[in-house]
């Protein structure tokens, strides 16, 4: 069987592009908002004065205090400067985490599905992903006893990403809660991607590991999503000293530091708050359009807490996910990522939010009509 | 014997500096030169028209051909541009050369005096660095049949870096073609380190593994150093596709790609020939002045062929490299690199170019007091 991930299907759909064709594009986990204008003019205010040496490898101390500042505010959470690294965005903050936690050998849990690059980053140093295989009729919530069974003797790790990508599944604070004193009593660190962390619908307010410093932690942020900033790739990690100085110390040896102007940019974007609401509010209004657009069609899904998916099962018979997905483009000029990619869970697709409502709702039209004619 | 690198100077210097002492940094690898207004203006032109996504983990076509166009014009060497990866920084180049070429238990030949990062990167990717010590007697020249004698059947791979951190040393092109010949007749990997490739001081042209295409390699740049712009950290690496592909595979993985804008400020400075020419002539002259204020010091080194440092052993019994660093530091605020963190050099010092002419001539005016008040 033939797994083709959302790169696949992106390298696809930009062949068909630059043909000409207009592709309604719904497969790269990326927003189509602009990062602030002040996070741009202060980046090139730094960048004129200079401001492109080198820096401590955890990055300006300013950087990191304002980021200490920022989760304090937003969670409560009280963090040293020093706990805190900034990396370049949040998939270097992954591997950082992967690097200084693993050893070869070592077990890691994947709750699935997943983000493909924690099973390859844990394989890339020499770990073991051990799969928890979540369900949509379970509304995507992780069976803490499964979870339990999956521990062994190697296990080193737990890997969450609430809000999920791809499902947009948030966990309770009673699960969450759960999953951290199994950590804490099997000594595991809880890795946290909460990357998604500003994309929250539900209004009940974001679980973050910060919470609970008690347990062994790795936090994963990122400015991509809040602000629209892909392409600055920064991101941070936040974990104990020890950690955070090992952390620190790999990331000195492969890239030395972030750009230095792109640190003064992050410091601005902290300070958008606004912004990063009304991107929440877009966020979510697309979410709901999106949904509400899938609701007659053969598919079945759970309607997201947050982040910037939608993924939905295919509830017609003998439809391949990879199969759908390039069928999905050739015919309707729509692109998905497909199920596949993110575990065994063949007959999904994945949905980016990352495009304006209309185009959003005229692509689950397409859908629409494209498995109409299939079935 | 405890050895100091030039990271642990460098901090001891920030703090001084921070008590208000006026320090001369000759530690820091890192030119003063800014960057070229051009670079930054299209940085800020292409980030405000929202050139701040994703792109593909190799980097832009457009960069990756303009790469290729430069090493055509500069060298004659035929390069497509897929076999080209913008990276962060030359740094992250040694770690990806590294991480595609080496297994674990697996022997790599490092040149000494050699940059500190090479050893610590071949150990993190589970190889052993062997090292072939170069003398100042032999005017840093590597002795080949000593080379020859350093390969055993785990040998993957020689790392050259010319000119050369810390001695300023360029190969003849015979010395080049040699190792190249040996490389191929061992079927290694010739993994080349030509950051300071613009830093030629002798006229008689840059030898590159560019024009050695028969041989395994990976070639290594930087805009670091050329356009003062280290704090952009952007570089590349040019290989064999295969490799290349390899490359790309991981750098996607790890951190997706290095900020467009970046890529688009790259593309800009290779179009600078005339302020690398400028820093050429500049850096150029400050060896010269280092070079003649280091004549009656009693002190012994190789004048510089390129690069922006000079490499001197102190000719002063029982004067310990890392002590004189840490006293010159504290007596004479002026802050150098310790010789033995480049290697068994332990009775010399690096002095970095990366200052006005005349700091440097005062740096070392007071390094001939201290040493004058020692013996």
């Amino acid at each position: 069987r033939k797994v083709l991930t959302h790169r696949d299907i992106a390298r696809m759909a930009e062949a068909l592009e630059r043909q000409g064709v207009r592709v309604i594009r719904m497969d790269v986990g990326e927003p189509d908002f602009r990062a602030p204008s002040v996070v741009v003019e202060r980046a090139y205010q730094e960048m004129k004065a200079g401001k492109s040496r080198y820096t401590e490898p955890k990055g300006r101390q300013e950087l990191r205090e304002a980021i200490a500042d920022y989760v304090k505010m937003k969670f409560g959470a009280d963090v040293k400067a020093d706990q805190v690294i900034a990396t370049m965005g949040g998939a270097f903050g992954v591997y950082l985490a992967l690097a200084s936690t693993i050893s070869p050998g070592d077990e890691v849990i994947v709750i699935d599905p997943s983000w493909p690059i924690y099973k390859s980053c844990i394989r890339y140093v020499g770990g073991r992903p051990i799969v928890l295989e979540t369900r949509l009729e379970d509304n995507w919530e992780p069976n803490l006893d499964e979870l339990n069974e999956k521990m062994s003797a190697a296990t080193k790790a737990i890997i969450l990403n609430y809000p999920s990508n791809p499902t947009g599944k948030a966990l309770s604070k009673k699960t969450f809660k759960g999953i951290v004193e199994i950590a804490q009593d099997k000594k595991l660190t809880l890795i946290s991607d909460e990357v998604y962390a500003d994309y929250n619908f539900t209004g009940s307010g974001h679980n973050t590991v910060l919470n609970y410093p008690e347990v062994s932690y790795v936090l994963i942020s990122s400015f991509s999503k809040s602000w629209g900033m892909t392409g600055f790739r920064v991101g941070f990690v936040i974990s104990d000293l020890d950690r955070a100085n090992k952390m620190a110390a790999i990331q000195s040896m492969l890239i030395t530091c972030i750009p230095e102007f792109v640190q003064y940019a992050a410091i601005e974007a902290l300070k958008c708050l606004d912004e990063a609401k009304r991107n929440l509010e877009v966020m979510k209004e697309r979410a709901e359009a999106v949904c509400k657009a899938l609701e007659p069609l053969p598919v079945s899904f759970y309607k997201p807490d947050g982040a910037m998916y939608v993924f939905p099962r295919i509830d017609v018979e003998g439809i391949d996910g990879s199969e759908f997905a390039v069928k999905l483009l050739e015919k309707k000029n729509v692109s998905v990522a497909p199920g596949g990619a993110f575990g065994n869970y063949f007959d999904y697709f994945r949905i980016s939010l990352g495009q304006p409502k209309e185009a959003l709702v005229e692509g689950v039209k397409r859908i629409g009509e494209f498995l109409s004619s299939m079935s």
